[in-house]
């Protein structure tokens, strides 16, 4: 059978100490079959967000000796951040890449929190694919209050893991393991000082307000720049392709004369949400992406695995 | 140092026998560190058409193995084919790739090609930016009048080999070896049935008529489906990026009112000739192809190496 492939962006509650974010990223350095792509440590957030591509096996491995590392060196009791979280591991999040589908992707997610609780204690909420109860598939929901507010209301029914008792771990929260889909992290910024029109293109394509059934967004201004920013998550860049989203907002934003100034993607993609835009715009017919020759080359030496 | 890595598209005048087909590309699978992508023989062509990366000593060393399989196999001077050919082996192109530049490339050509003539007995002509003589850059050129023609000339002082004495080899003939950037193929259907809109359309385009500095181009006519084509290489895909080259092909035809149906892309490309024209058409400010998830997992193996 061909190696299964998943991806995980474990996210860590420690953006400022570079010797304990070193220790954090050290397993996935370590381990053959663990892929350990980039990590990025955000000293307002103070969080670090590790990005990982592996074989199941391995992958999982190297999470559990990256968490035993970030319980010996996280208080959550003493930590500060501008980012939302409920723990020092604060969110596991498992995407299936190749040879795996989702609802293998949501077993091992499944199996891995139980075993994640039995060896660190830590509780364990489940969300996306992977949630048990349905409002349990939004993050934020789980994390609403943070660490805070969950540390007394962990104990009510509504709030209780999914996987240990009806308490936080003393020094380390809790951690929210799930599966979900590649997210594609992708701003529109517009030539224009007028934050009302990246509110209304935001309400236009995203999902909560009518549009399209993959994307998430807000407007925001960017001051400094004289812009303002639609940002937004494909959460299924197969189903809402970029290409697809960028037109929709480029449509709206004509009715007020604005223009795109430029786009960002912020973070990894996978080839296949920038190729299928290639192939729009240029209109390949027939194209495959085992013509791209990395790609091609990565099929080779995987199956040399 | 980080590996060097080449690719190279050896083209071999068998496109019919498949036990000599298989003969010929098995040294490429048994290689390590020589990754075969891609083969493809053809009938009509009667040729074999390989895609290979890898490193530059263990890839060399499969094109001898491969090389000496296809003397013991095919006799020129009872081959048949409709794509134009001077030998056994007809031509070996290297591509830089990672880590190695062209000058690099050219001095790896020049090298590999005194090797193989030692080796086989083989004759060599250099070409592209490998060529000693300014007249041999084409690989028209060195090919005129093709195996037959060549078997006479090949005595006179202008055709002589750059590599072996004025002969050719008994059964193989000769070899063109040289260095070059990567080739795309990539065709553009227009919804017209009038050629002369194809064919004024790439001398607009091409380098030959004063277009592009590096695409090669004809127009004809695709009878059978009611359209016309602008059929073009692409030899330097950085400086004349699709994108570019295809707008310019939509620009033209909008003066007969004739829009493109699609477009095609033939054979292998490398990631980057994409990702730019997707960068260009989605306006992405600072992209980074490390931002790719396969190219970083990429680099991420081949480090490991």
């Amino acid at each position: 059978m061909a190696a299964q492939l998943i991806e995980c962006v474990p996210n860590f509650s420690e953006g400022r100490r570079p010797e304990v974010i070193a220790a954090i990223v050290a397993p996935f350095k370590a381990a053959p079959g663990c892929h350990l792509l980039d990590h990025r440590a955000d000293e307002d957030h103070n969080r670090l967000v590790v990005s990982l591509v592996g074989q199941p096996g391995p992958l999982q491995d190297a999470l559990l000796a990256a968490a035993r590392v970030a319980v010996a060196h996280i208080d959550m009791a003493t930590h500060r951040g501008a980012h939302p979280r409920i723990g020092a591991i604060d969110v596991i999040p498992f995407t299936p890449l190749k040879n795996i589908d989702m609802p293998a992707c949501v077993a091992l997610a499944h199996a891995f929190g139980q075993r994640y609780h039995d060896e660190t204690g830590i509780p364990v909420y489940f969300y996306e694919e992977a949630a048990l109860r349905p409002e349990r598939k939004q993050l934020e929901a789980i994390r609403r209050g943070q660490y805070e507010a969950l540390r007394d209301e962990v104990k009510t029914p509504q709030r209780r893991p999914d996987v240990g008792g009806a308490e936080l771990h003393p020094t380390a929260g809790a951690t929210v393991i799930g599966a979900r889909k590649f997210l594609v992290a992708f701003n529109v910024n517009l030539r224009t000082t007028d934050v009302r029109v990246a509110k209304q293109i935001a309400a236009a394509v995203r999902a909560s307000s009518g549009g399209f059934c993959h994307v998430k967004g807000i407007g925001l201004a960017l001051t400094d720049r004289g812009l303002v920013q639609v940002s937004l998550n494909l959460v299924d860049h197969e189903r809402n392709p970029l290409y697809r989203v960028l037109e929709t907002v480029r449509m709206e934003a004509r009715r007020w004369g604005v223009a795109v100034a430029e786009t960002e993607v912020y973070g990894m993609l996978p080839a296949a949400a920038l190729l299928s835009s290639a192939a729009y715009y240029l209109q390949v017919a027939g194209f495959d992406p085992a013509q791209v020759l990395e790609l091609q080359l990565l099929e080779t030496i995987g199956d040399g695995e």
